[in-house]
């Protein structure tokens, strides 16, 4: 690792980046301790203190340090940076710089900068109804939710990706830098166009600690440390010490060559005739203790430059007069009378170092996404879809359609450089390769002549990593473009932890007047449950719509598209959508189309909907046979064929649904029905026998409030079957078509006697098709051949 | 990267390792292809074709070479090794492998070492009730289940924990290496003792191509790969090449040097003095081509050597003859006729090179822990209970009383080497320290004179890397030993997919009658979702219940122990079960003790059960309240103190639920209370209002079908509160003792009208109360002192 021996700062310059660091220093102490008294113009006393002394002061002045800097960057060059924190703790950080430079008051008008601003800044952190301790949705500046970590370079070079004037800072925690997550995401930089896309500097901000144990990365030693760096394509330059004018001097030395060094590398890839090859883009490693600045021991305990600053390294102010005079000193010391006036006000000086409203990073338009956001152009979705004469007359490959969509959607937006798809490896096995007709896979490492479809600007985003897929996309919307993530439907639980943070995030925004709507996070988990019959057991799991369905009804939306038209018209909304986890599950097998455009269109705008074509009931059925899914329609539809065959009287009504949130009561969900719709699709008290693409039980928990709801009876999936045919995996799980049949018959009453034959038929057909599987290992053709009759 | 010249291999010698390799391809292909004539004693001919085609060549033949070459070593050295897979689609390779040591038929008798065992052998692979087409719990010696990717190193480490005469190869896909959990996995050899615990000698397998990608470790150049390696620690070994010869005297040579360090290692760490520092352990790169000695071209596609050659090469032998004779040529290219006798065994000279039965690694006992599964010695539970003479008199912290349990427990079995805590840094802040009075936290990398409680042979690990806990723990289960997982409940939501994969292995193993059932996954999940009121929303999540009950009924159970004495009951049992996985939330704060230890115990044995002493329904409630959950409980009790005060005359049962599994059906969980009993505690006719510690849905879905379904009201957290007090948390999400009491009089009939005052009254108190925390930031103290009365 590098050190730079420059002395760049003047002692006017290096004066007062120390001064505004102290001030942010300060009022981070103040926003952790203080509810009164801000500018200590008075002796402290326990009636200033917090009751409950909450929040991160370890990771802060390293926080604040690298905020002064890059405001010094960004006035000298007049460029635009973003600040991406990875030790989220560090909420008192940003919201000091953020008011000092004047980015807080413009979205927070009441907490002006003056001595009742600066009481409210302070009073509002870690307090009822004020802002969380972590960097948040409501820390202007930020997409970086700061409480799960290992998200940060990711989200930073989400950010990055087709903004090419800008610089995304990003301070990596260490221990931030221990999660898998994290590790991996290093290798974003094989990713990131230095022709077409923005820089990312890591900070990678080693204090030494986590909660109660050293961090690994400052225990490697610096030459291992420096070997996985540039392991990683970096090139690190190392600044590291406690004297702050020592450190002022070599961080300020360092970001200035960081920063000559991005130009040099973006200028020379963007002027020069031929590629380049990948440079080793520069990055930062900061030593400086945790907690700097604060107290340097406490109790006879050490505390500054230990685990032991983590949080509040004086907990006791309240009720211990050496720890409220120990906390007044540490105050002081940052001479908070030359920082601010007698009005509060930040002085003349200080205001000064910060950037102009248009570059500060709080103010960046690029954190607040919705402000840059431009409407996706979309192709006439309905010149995509498959002709269907006849319903289930023909097949389709429903993601295979979808792809040609994607395809002219990728074309027709190339110019506004605002579209992305995501996915582990998949896109080709996904059916989505279309795309590649119009764009490539971006790819900045060794290329061999067998490659194919890889290029440094495609705008197809594979590495074997759904965290950092999933990473980079939050990334990407959260700063106002629009992007799509292809997974298979079982391994998109990787990154359960992470939608639920960008769920919590939503939330959040949706309570905040100043943050604009983003584009939508949308799923397509396909290879599903149903159809992972070569994979096995591992590859089999619906439970991802379980999860999401746990967040907050506003911001979740779950599709299952029975077929190629519906899947069409479902992307086609979810793309022009704002502020949801879209989640659409979808097959990319050959199966039946069902609804030519005009049905499927109306069909996906009201979510639920009786199919007429399959049903006979007249208004008055003796059973309702609901569906939601791909496979679970296929066998229904099946099933419906068996009923009419051997039963011909039977009423039976087919309900597909398309939008699984129209289940839940109308006080639950926006999309939920009232009471008086569904009970005119399901009645009130005929059996419904309802065959769902997953966990049988989510059917029960989204209808349970319902007034038929005991006549309900759920078939899904119960982790049964592995390695087998189509057909078998449903057999296995109960979901087949003669199980179905079977269950209509001994549920509806008038049929448990008078069709034992009937079931006696069904029930010895699923042994015969089971049978014959496991020994010749494929289905039957009448099973693989069986269409819905003309 | 350094490439060892030697060539270790006589020709005898070298013939023979390359004669095993082509015995094990061939096994291969056939596994992947064949139904009948295994032996290829007639021209192949379509109908000897498996019907679907289901497999992954690509990785196969570098693992068989991996597999041959281990076999020499284990001969010449007589060292246990183990061999984790973490290309897991490699299959064919490990079922090839174990075949033909034996150690396959040792477990499945039918598939004999001969003619009609090989037919089996083949047939079986990816077919309908035979084995998945993935590494996976039907496999002898694999303890990786290879569906998902990245967990192959934690695993491994995980084995190699406290068997210090173990060595385990683990073959990292360069596909896998792409992942975060296996990207931050690497430095598990800071937490790996080479006095205590086994060796692990990962070898990357750089194929070049993941499905339809290239690989991202192989195209950084060996420049920046070595760099990478060293800097997670390691002394990287190259062997590269395409000619069979020379790499099987590089590889040869390679293993021999690393072996060799590896003894060297340990032995200076054995028999030193005084510890030497950390040393760089030996690795292998291993870089052959993809899809090696498989067709070059198909179809004038280029295959061998690119990801063409991930699934299966030839896909269209049953209708195309040049495929089926190409398959043909592939198949006799291996020279079956030099490798098997007339009657299919394995000619001699090739069962030779296997190891004996002690040794072979498909033979294992690690691999098949339960074998090695010692008991634990636990303490008497009972002595570690704190008294409790009254019902909610007095508080505990019950992680902190469950701690000198576990405390005890370590040091009880400190000779046994059989029991590990694993966490991410959260062990203190979790109240689990006792335990470092007996032991440590594993630490290999620097120290300084600060630090606390670190120590090489800590039986605590902790990493910032759920992922790498959750691997750690999981490898160190599998191979027949104890521990426990204690993580806050919002982020274990991180290893969802980790757990689900362990469920399923689970599920399978609970079918195959030669696996031994193994210590069970127990989690301990604390700061959870309601005591998060001061790292708010972000760390607020309690879905990790729901994902787990999705899983097999017959392996999830899950607790909710009231108090500190239910917790240790509760604890005392998870730690003595085998092949669950427990799920346990309890609280780390202060909280009433309801249950002395008699009480606790006999509680915890049933699961669920009215509280007597909280209770004056004489048999015939007007309402049941019902409560799972340390808060939920404290606010149910002191709901009932309020409707005791204000309506002296309403018969209250109060029910408290500490085995989740309980209101399930008998039918659907072995835990599940029959109708009887539970029609006995809750009634069919009376209103229940059940106060849940999670999503409230999570109660419906589990109570559906009970006879009172639709009389149940349930409280929980609904996404709601960030930073703010404790009361305020509940009173956010409807949880408070107000709103429990409101909801009384809302749902029983006869105080619709009559409790209008009181109704109101309590309606004021929460208004009351969430003001002042917005005002004063702390709750007001008759909440926080309120007590159940004597």
């Amino acid at each position: 690792m590098q050190r730079i021996d420059a002395t760049p700062l003047g002692d006017e310059e290096l004066q007062g980046l120390d001064a505004y660091w102290r001030a942010a220093n300060y009022l981070s102490v103040g926003q952790i301790y203080l509810l009164a008294n801000p500018l200590l113009k008075e002796p402290l006393r326990a009636e200033h203190i917090k009751p409950r002394l909450l929040g991160h002061w370890g990771t802060t002045p390293g926080l604040n340090l690298i905020y002064a800097h890059l405001n010094r960057v960004i006035r000298q060059r007049q460029r635009q940076l973003m600040y991406v924190i990875g030790p989220g703790h560090g909420g008192p950080a940003i919201v000091a710089n953020t008011w000092l430079e004047g980015s807080w008051t413009a979205e927070y008008p009441n907490t002006t900068q003056d001595e009742l601003g600066m009481t409210r800044l302070f009073k509002q952190f870690s307090f009822p109804g004020g802002i969380p301790s972590h960097v948040a949705a409501d820390v202007p500046g930020s997409i970086n939710e700061g409480g799960e970590l290992g998200y940060s370079l990711s989200h930073a070079y989400g950010a990055a990706a087709d903004n090419p004037d800008l610089v995304v800072a990003c301070v990596v925690g260490d221990g931030e830098a221990e999660t898998g997550p994290l590790a991996t995401s290093w290798h974003s930089n094989k990713f990131l166009d230095p022709v077409r896309d923005g820089a990312v500097l890591p900070i990678l901000h080693l204090n030494g600690y986590k909660i109660a144990n050293p961090a690994l990365l400052a225990r490697i030693g610096d030459e291992e440390l420096t070997a996985l760096l540039q392991g990683y394509g970096h090139e690190p330059y190392l600044v590291e010490g406690s004297d702050p004018a020592t450190v002022h001097q070599a961080l300020a030395a360092a970001l200035d060559v960081c920063m000559d060094r991005i130009d040099e590398i973006q200028l020379e890839a963007r002027s020069a005739p031929e590629r380049p090859p990948r440079a080793a883009w520069p990055m930062i490693v900061l030593k400086t203790p945790k907690g700097w600045t604060g107290p340097h021991t406490v109790d006879d305990q050490p505390v500054e430059d230990t685990w032991r600053s983590h949080q509040v390294p004086l907990s006791g102010v309240r009720t211990n007069e050496d720890h409220l005079r120990q906390l007044e000193s540490w105050l002081r010391s940052y001479r908070p009378e030359e920082l601010f006036d007698e009005a509060g006000r930040p002085v003349e000086r200080l205001l000064e170092l910060a950037p102009g409203p248009e570059l500060r990073m709080g103010s960046s338009p690029h954190a607040n996404g919705g402000l840059l956001t431009r409407d996706l152009e979309l192709p006439p979705v309905e010149e995509y879809a498959v002709p269907v004469k006849r319903p289930g007359a023909e097949d389709s490959e429903p993601t295979k359609v979808f792809a040609a969509y994607l395809r002219d959607a990728f074309a027709l937006n190339a110019d506004y450089h605002n579209l992305r798809l995501f996915g582990p490896d998949e896109t080709e096995s996904n059916r989505l390769n279309a795309v590649y007709e119009v764009t490539g896979k971006a790819w900045l490492a060794e290329e061999r002549a067998t490659d194919e479809h890889l290029a440094p600007d495609g705008r197809v985003l594979e590495i074997l990593s759904e965290h950092t897929c999933q990473g980079w996309l939050e990334g990407y919307l959260l700063t106002g473009r629009h992007g799509l993530f292809s997974s298979y439907e079982a391994f998109v639980h990787i990154v359960d932890s992470m939608v639920n943070q960008h769920a919590k995030w939503l939330k959040t925004v949706n309570r905040l007047d100043w943050r604009r709507p983003v584009p939508s996070l949308n799923y397509l988990l396909t290879s599903h449950v149903w159809r992972q019959d070569h994979n096995g057991f591992s590859h089999q799991d619906p439970g991802f719509i379980d999860h999401v369905v746990n967040k907050k009804a506003e911001v979740v939306r779950v599709y299952l598209p029975p077929d190629a038209n519906t899947l069409l018209s479902t992307m086609d909304h979810c793309l022009r959508t704002r502020n949801y986890v879209n989640v659409v599950v979808a097959g990319k097998q050959p199966q039946p189309s069902w609804l030519d455009w005009e049905s499927a269109a109306l069909h996906c705008a009201r979510g639920i909907g009786v199919w007429d074509f399959a049903s006979n009931d007249e208004g008055d059925p003796d059973v309702v046979m609901a569906c939601a899914g791909d496979v679970p329609t296929l066998e229904t539809m099946a099933a419906v064929d068996l009923l009419r065959e051997h039963l011909p009287g039977l009423k039976i009504r087919v309900v597909n649904v398309v939008d699984l949130m129209r289940l839940q009561d109308a006080t639950e969900h926006p999309h939920g029905l009232s009471d008086a719709e569904f009970d005119a699709l399901f009645t009130t008290d005929k059996p419904v026998i309802f065959a769902y693409h997953g966990y049988p039980w989510l059917i029960h928990r989204l209808m349970y409030r319902r007034h038929g709801h005991d006549n309900l009876h759920v078939r899904g999936y119960i982790e049964e079957g592995t390695t087998t045919t189509p057909f078998d995996m449903v057999v296995l799980n109960n979901l087949d078509r003669f199980h179905l049949a079977m269950d209509v018959i001994d549920r509806v009453p008038s049929l448990r006697t008078r069709a034992v034959t009937t079931r006696q038929y069904l029930a010895d057909q699923r042994v015969r098709h089971h049978a014959h599987v496991t020994r010749y290992g494929e289905d039957l053709p009448e099973v693989r051949e069986w269409r819905w009759p003309s």
